[in-house]
């Protein structure tokens, strides 16, 4: 569960390789004092990319189903500084699926550059015990219909 | 200095009377415990029009003129909340000039409705003393430019 | 309820007129491209010691009766930078009690010296109907406890 | 430069590792809808960890020589939900030292628990060119004596 998640042949600077589409508008606030955007509000921007993820592929899953998912693992890779104003769009693709957890691979572009890529692990879990839960059927059929396109 | 900027009967839930307009989009990151954008956030998008309106109008101000503004009094209503996602639209407008200081207007639009109001003061100051200073005749002309019309 | 908050004598850059202290660290995230702490920020540690003033005083009111607070007005004036790293201390203290609402006044204190003040207005609303509602006695008790020492 | 930085056999979620410490406190606004400390939040600790690392070690070394910094890998692990209000720990410790990068290891403990670990990639560049540098030696031998002790 705690396995780096990046082992990933899929070129994430590739926008073509992703299923669904966020975007975010950079804040003033996110500049740090050396004038780029804080890799702290470029994880915001991927965040906005996994909840994007489920509210386009899961509309239609009963809203207590989707209450269980945490992310365990997020590596990132940065890739090219962020500057403000800027209108960055987030993509994300299922990488694999297993009994209770997915792999997602994301990356963040601005204009025709790639400015960050990552690899999240999420795990399915029942938030009354904490435990982690096998993934629902409806969940994991989203989930399928969200991973790269062989 | 830090008197209260809200002695206003310009009706700041008017579209009408703003001079400038900046936007910003609600991320996930912005939603607190109870389910709506949290006030920090809301700030932010105040913190953004501001900059919008240096940007803007100021665009051909000599750079190391814009570098001594400081927020000293900041008057915020929140008059309704805002779900996520959304896009909100941040109007400003310069309500009064001063000698070294200025006061402005501002309104976060979500749709049709107003969900908050600001005004603040912003003082003029030298950066290396940090004791404010006369407004640089540029920047007065700026401010003027983006005043309420009459 | 939306007047503005800040007509009150009392010297909120005095630390002896607090009831309630709450405590921040900076963070390097905190600073913004000017090198001081930006004024959301600031804010944040407002936030906290409203948060603080509900902990250490209605720690015994039911929780059910502590969701419906909500800031409708929040008037800072910012006196001072706050540089990295620093410890703030925030003091709170109820200045008014109405029916549905309450003022609070606040500082924000780094070591000797008083870097903001604030008056907040708060409003008790029924969550479900999103309307002002009568502060129960409980509520109302914990907040006489909480203002200023005649 | 870009691969993952976790390939360590060093434990993170033991306290005896680490070379620095830094600490933070939680705040309401790092609460997410959940309930939980967002991981986004939990980031501002690992960060703040790294700036600990370089005001503890680096404080002699000439500032013009610590500007050029960047975070270009982030992996992290999150192990147990933190809750408001608490105050966390960072413990940060290099792992490896290239000619233009290093490697670190970090853990965020609260009480007895280590609540995520990360492994960081950071690498030393020249801010007017953006290109990697070779570490100047007085950042070398600063971070040398940040290394786990054999």
């Amino acid at each position: 569960m705690t396995d780096s998640a990046n082992q990933t042949d899929i070129d994430l600077t590739d926008r073509a390789v992703f299923a669904v589409w966020s975007r975010d508008l950079v804040r003033y606030r996110d500049i740090d004092p050396n004038g780029h955007v804080n890799n702290g509000a470029v994880n915001q921007f991927f965040e906005d990319g996994r909840i994007g993820l489920r509210d386009q592929r899961m509309a239609g899953v009963q809203p207590n189903l989707l209450t269980g998912f945490a992310v365990v693992n997020f590596n990132a890779t940065y890739r090219a500084p962020i500057s403000y104003p800027a209108e960055v769009e987030i993509g994300t693709v299922v990488l694999k699926i297993g009994g209770s957890s997915f792999h997602l691979g994301q990356g963040v572009f601005h204009e025709d550059r790639c400015a960050a890529t990552a690899t999240v692990i999420q795990v399915y879990f029942d938030p009354k015990t904490g435990k982690s839960n096998t993934l629902p059927d409806p969940v994991r059929s989203a989930l399928e219909g969200a991973m790269v396109r062989a």
